[in-house]
């Protein structure tokens, strides 16, 4: 039996991820998973949905750079306190070793598997929410979460977010191959 | 040891759906793990990044109407098969069993724990990509994946997209509470 459950997003689980810029001159740092990819091909470009009222906003708008840093699940903890507190009155800069590329205005985080340098290359704004529309400039791979050169998600252990929840979760196992388990497929 | 490996997409993994549209009168689907989630009030909006070649986009023009479903993990083989074969050339429309909803035009999946109708509201052009952002009209959950009324991420096992990999994953388990964990963070 299915249910109507109202106009619910259910589009989750979605990877957490640690948004840093640089807002009035200091590095911060904000939780994000409300992520889009827009395209398959060079520039890549990828969004972030977030709310009109966050601090981090104003350090997008004004140095049009932002950087997106997937860590693994063992900093879960610090992941969700840069979620809950606002750089507007809490001193985030030193919560993460941090390092600058070549924007030189979009904080990094060193003791991080994943980061990607973005610069800003459109914003679309809803009622609630800037979707700031990024160009991936440069992404930094830890070689520990490498195998032959390619980014290993059984290494780099993400986080992941479930709105229904309200839980982070953990990522499971590769089950199968795309673009080929579908040759298995018989019309019945 | 950190390496710079060019203008990678690594954000990943995310929920693998399939789009349901109407094109030319009949019912087809496509595998859409390109998503994005741009806001967190209503309206709900989404988006779907999808190659400009596909078969399924002209439908999503002409009807402005789209689905996107979101399938457990043991429908593997048909959810990557309706990614590799075009409806320009085969016939998906009876790959899955479909009924309507509100919009009348946006085929939705029977046997499928999550469904969600979708009204196109705007058009995000690149130049090898539409990213067609819809607005969620209406959601359909079977009751077999929810607890206490809420969607069970454990009951649906999504199946989840990498690049990296080019492998499917499954989820793994819920680890810790969003806006919770991070009380427990002590500055060293």
């Amino acid at each position: 039996m299915k249910q109507k459950i109202g106009s619910q997003n259910v589009l989750y689980p979605t990877p957490v991820t640690i948004v840093g810029a640089l807002v009035n001159g200091k590095v911060n740092f904000l939780n994000v998973a409300h992520i889009g990819i827009l395209n398959a091909s060079a520039p890549h470009l990828i969004s972030l949905g977030m709310g009109k009222g966050h601090y981090t906003n104003i350090g997008i708008r004004e140095n049009k750079t932002f950087s997106v840093n997937i860590l693994s699940q063992d900093k879960m903890v610090e992941m969700d306190y840069v979620g809950i507190v606002s750089g507007s009155t809490t001193d985030k800069s030193a919560i993460f070793d941090t390092f600058f590329g070549e924007l030189r205005t979009a904080p990094l985080i060193q003791d991080c598997p994943l980061s990607m340098e973005c610069r800003l290359t459109d914003t679309y704004e809803t009622r609630t929410h800037d979707v700031f529309i990024g160009e991936i400039v440069a992404t930094y791979a830890d070689d520990a979460v490498l195998t032959e050169g390619k980014v290993d998600l059984e290494k780099v252990k993400p986080l992941l977010f479930d709105r229904s929840s309200m839980m982070y979760w953990s990522l499971g196992h590769a089950e199968g191959r795309c673009w080929s388990e579908g040759k298995k497929y018989k019309k019945t």
